[in-house]
This record gives structure tokens, sequence and C-alpha cells, in this order.
């Protein structure tokens, strides 16, 4: 594949762009500052987001989306997910024509209560064929460490995804191809939920197997809800289902993990918020938006509705683990 | 249910003894050692396997098999999976007629390469929907201490497993039925084996990623396995396969995990065996057994062919990253 644009220069836009790079692919590297731009191209450094990583040098940096655009095979799409929409309005006019538009975000669209490649489709007024997905367990600083990884690439169009595995594997990186995007698009967006719980659960003083039991549980109402969607309940099963969602509650670097567990010592949303240098974590706002998408097609999820109630009314986060153990005894998959 | 016999009281027989009592059911637990059938009935403590947990008294504790099994409608078998037949075979003629047998056992005889439940079958001589299997994330110090915990009870006889989870619910522990017996049990035998692959990743210095990226790939030729032998799919994505799985991996108590690590490190299998006090971890005989049972039916499983390579032919741990890295560019489900 020829060069690759990639837009947005957060730890893993940045840590994408130099996976692909060193995949043997030219890559241009967008970032909204001109400062972030600047050091990357001086020193090959993004020290904001991965200041121990030296991007390779088939990797430029621009702070003019249309330089970073133009003859772009692909445009891989780094911004965070309820800003895609604006982001993407601006960049309309220079998308490369044929150009496969790839989605690192991961969410529901609050309001719409869209995926990101549903964001995608409709702002470029693309057919859903010209969309991929990347996802699994993607923690940005150990991929820019080239730490072992497997991924997803989902696009419905095989060969497309096959394109875009071949200009991003490498030694460290290796990408699997899939055409259910919606399952991986909904295990991306469902996993921050569930690692509020798993944070909340481990700031309760809870260990490993109350991690485990709302992990499977919580995969298990994100299969239900991706049932309801068209999604294959085997995708939920692979990389951009358990495998990210492992990574992201297993891994003290999740900001969504970390979050939860300041809840879970009885830290206020607005506490955990300050304690976070004032992000508030993507869980809190895409549980609002999954709760809504679940009721509207009546899926229960417990897990999801437990999380919303602690981040939204005022609900002690020990109401977990009823949700967890307190309804009625059943069968595994009813 | 009345009376239910554990047989074995090691921390998982001891724990899974202490789980009936607090749902109200009477349980006899059998010692192999007579001093520690007498602590438990002296003082209501297992020193030597959980010093800090204090069990009910409706848990009596006896080294008098016989005495054990004596008028128990079902009997929980909590012995190691390689003595599993030899210890069955003694206690054959005292099994009251009619009980529900109870496997806690994980793993695959070497040598015949049966599961547990078909060991059981064979020694008692009963039908299959005789035989229950409990599997899920079940580490015994946690559930010791009362942390709340998911768990499957599997049996073909759906009526069976309903009557054993009424027997084992509780405020804590919350069991769902499966009539998946063959997935349930392969899930339990293989998460050994891949919980020492994530184990070398972590002592080569891998994170997250890279383990996230070992369960998935290692549950998706477990679950390949599992096609082959007849059991459900779904199995795997729940309480027994995953769930299981991401507790003995993600878990320091882990034995197999911390295991693997040693070996990740540079250590030989005596060398980890000694720092281990003598014990070698389930997962290095098991990966032999699996593997032989892979090969006889077709089944591809890099993950444990790389795991019985380490243990017992010499392969630098590395070779495991080359396991999960280094095949063809392929799509997830092939």
């Amino acid at each position: 594949m020829e060069r690759v644009a990639v837009m947005g220069a957060g730890s893993w836009g940045t840590a994408f762009a130099k996976v692909l790079a060193d995949s043997g692919t030219d890559v241009v590297l967008w970032a909204r500052r001109a400062e972030v731009a600047d050091e990357i191209t001086r020193s090959r450094v993004n020290s904001g987001y991965l200041p121990t990583t030296v991007l390779p040098p088939n990797l430029v940096a621009t702070a003019d989306a249309g330089k970073a655009l133009d003859g772009a095979r692909a445009v891989v799409l780094g911004v965070p997910s309820q800003t895609l929409r604006a982001n993407l309005g601006q960049w309309r006019s220079a998308l490369p024509a044929g150009a496969t538009l790839v989605s690192l975000a991961k969410g529901v669209e609050l309001g719409t209560l869209k995926r990101m490649s549903e964001v995608i489709r409709e702002v470029a007024d693309v057919p859903e064929d010209r969309v991929a997905v990347v996802s699994g367990p993607n923690l940005a600083k150990e991929i820019a460490a080239e730490q072992p990884t497997a991924t997803v690439i989902a696009c419905t169009d095989h060969d497309r995804a096959v394109d875009l595995q071949q200009a991003c594997s490498n030694s460290y990186f290796r990408p699997y191809t899939n055409v259910d995007v919606v399952g991986c698009e909904l295990g991306g967006a469902c996993k921050n939920v569930i690692a509020l719980a798993c944070g909340m659960a481990a700031g309760l003083g809870f260990g490993d197997n109350t991690m485990a039991s709302i992990i499977t549980r919580g995969l298990a109402e994100t299969a239900r809800l991706g049932a309801a969607l068209g999604a294959d309940p085997l995708t939920f099963a692979g990389l951009a289902g358990l495998g990210d969602l492992v990574a992201t509650c297993a891994s003290p670097l999740s900001r969504n993990r970390s979050f939860g567990e300041r809840l879970g010592r009885g830290d206020t949303v607005t506490q955990a918020q300050d304690a976070a240098h004032g992000q508030v974590a993507e869980g809190v706002k895409s549980c609002s938006s999954i709760r809504e998408l679940a009721a509207r097609l009546g899926v229960d999820m417990p897990i999801t509705d437990g999380v919303h109630g602690v981040c939204h009314d005022g609900l002690d986060p020990r109401a977990l683990t009823a949700a967890l153990l307190g309804r009625e005894r059943k069968a595994e998959r009813q």
C-alpha cells in the first residue's frame, strides 16, 4: 500500500502510525497542534504521549490536514469518538477518492447512538465497504514498545481488509482480518464500560475471580447487544471482543479501569475526574449511549446498568455486586 | 439437597465445601490425612491450605472415606486429576446409589487422554447423566474469602445440574447451569497450559496486550479442540472457558502462571519446580496429553505446541512469540 494518512497524534494514533511505518508503509501523521508536528519532525518523538518511543524515518508529521490527506490510499481516523463527526466534517472535501477510511475510535456517539463506522459513512458519504475498523488488545504504550500483539482489521470488503492487513503487519504486530464490523466496533465500545466495573470491583477490594466473572458476564451482555444489531456472536470471543476487554480490564495502564478503581474506593465522579487531570473516562460517557441503545432494542445489560447508576445516579458501587450475583439463578446462556 | 460429601481437603475442595455449607447444605469433607480432619473438627481451620478461613459448623471433616460417602446425595471429587482414577477406584464400592458424582478436577488423563468425567464414568460405571462438573473462575483463596464469583455447573441431566446449583448458591457464589460437559471440562484442562504461556510472556517482560493476545488465541485453539470433540463453541466464551482462563492467567495466585514466569525468566523446568516446593505445575503435564489429543484429531494448537516445546524439548520461551506472531497472515476465524 502506498502512503497512509493517520489523523490524530494522541497515543494510539501515534503508535498505530509507527506500526504502519515499521511495516514498510509510508505514513503522514497529522497533529492538531503545530508544536507536536514540529517536535516529531525535529526529534522523532511525541513527548506528550509516547515520550520514550523513537519514531521511524518513513513517518512524517504535519499540522496541515490537507497535506496529510493528499494522495493517501487509506485515511486512519485517530481522533476521540465524540469529536469524530466534527473533525471528519472539516476534512470531508479533502478525502482522497476511493481511499479506505479506517476508524481507530471506540465508542457509540451520544445522541445519535451511532457506531463510529456509521458516523464515518454518514459524514463522508461513502458505502460501508469503504470503511474499516481496527480493534483488539491495543494498549498504545505497549505497542509503541514493540511488544507482541495481535489485532483485528474489520471491513465488509475482505480485499480492502487484506490490503490494510499487509500495510500494518510486522514482527510485533499481527493483524487478523474479519468481516464483522458491527461486532468489532461494539466490542471496542462496550469494553470501556466493563473496565469501569472491573475497576470498581478492584477498588472495593475484590480479586481476580470477581474480575474474571465481570469480564465474562460483561462480554455476554455485549454479545447480546451485538446479536440484536446483527453481529456474529463469535466475534466477541475474538481479539476485538475478549482480547480488547482483557487487556483493558487487566491493565493498570487503562484509564477506564483506574477511573473505576477510584469510584470503588468511594470517590465521586468529580473527584475521580480531578485525579485524572480533568479527563472523564470514556466509559462514563458511553455507558449512557450503550444503555440507551440496549433499551431501544430490549436487551438486558445489568453490568452496564450498574455502571450507569454509579456514574450518573449516585448508586453505591456495591450495587454492582448485586448486579452480578443478585439475580435469579439460571442457565449460562439464557 | 441433603448431605454432600466432598472428597479431598486441598484448597479447592475445602473452599467448595465451605461454599456448599454457606448455602445451607450439610457437608462432610474427607481429608486423606487424619491430622487435617482433626484440625478442622477441633479448630474449624485447614491451616495447610486456607489458614485464614473459619469453616462453618455444618461442615464436618473425617479421614474415613466410607463415613464421608455414606448417605451422600452428591459426591464431589476434589482430588488431583492424575490421581482421580486411583482414588475413585478405592471408593467405588462405597459410592451411594444414585448420587451425583461431581468433578472439581481439571485436566486430561495422561496415557488414556480422557477427560475427568470420562474417567469417573468408567471407574464408577455410571451413565453420563450422573456426572457433573464444576468449572469457572475459581481461585480457591478468593472464594474462601467470600469474594463475589460466578461459576458453571455442567451436567447432561439439566435437573441434576439445577439440584446442585441450588445446593451451592449463596450471597458470594453464583452458579449457572450448562449442559455442555465436554466444553466446560476442556476449558478447565487447557487453561493451565495457556496460563503457562502467559507466565512465560510476563517473565520475558511483555505486558497486557501480549497476555490478552495469548489468552484470546489460546481460547481459540481450545475451542478448535472442543469443536472436534463435539463441544458447543459458545461454552468457551463463558465462565468455564474465558472466565476461568482470565482468572488463572491474570492472577499472581495461579501456580501455572507463576511457574511459566520462572521459565520466561530463564529457569529450567527443574529450577522452577524447586522454587515451587518440588511441585510441577499442572499445565506442564497436561500440555503433553492435550497436544497428543489434538494431534490425534488433527487440530492445530500452536500455543500448546510452544508450551510443550519449552517444558519438554528445551525450546527457548521466545519461541512462543513466534508461535503467536510468526505464522502466515490470515482471517481471525480460519
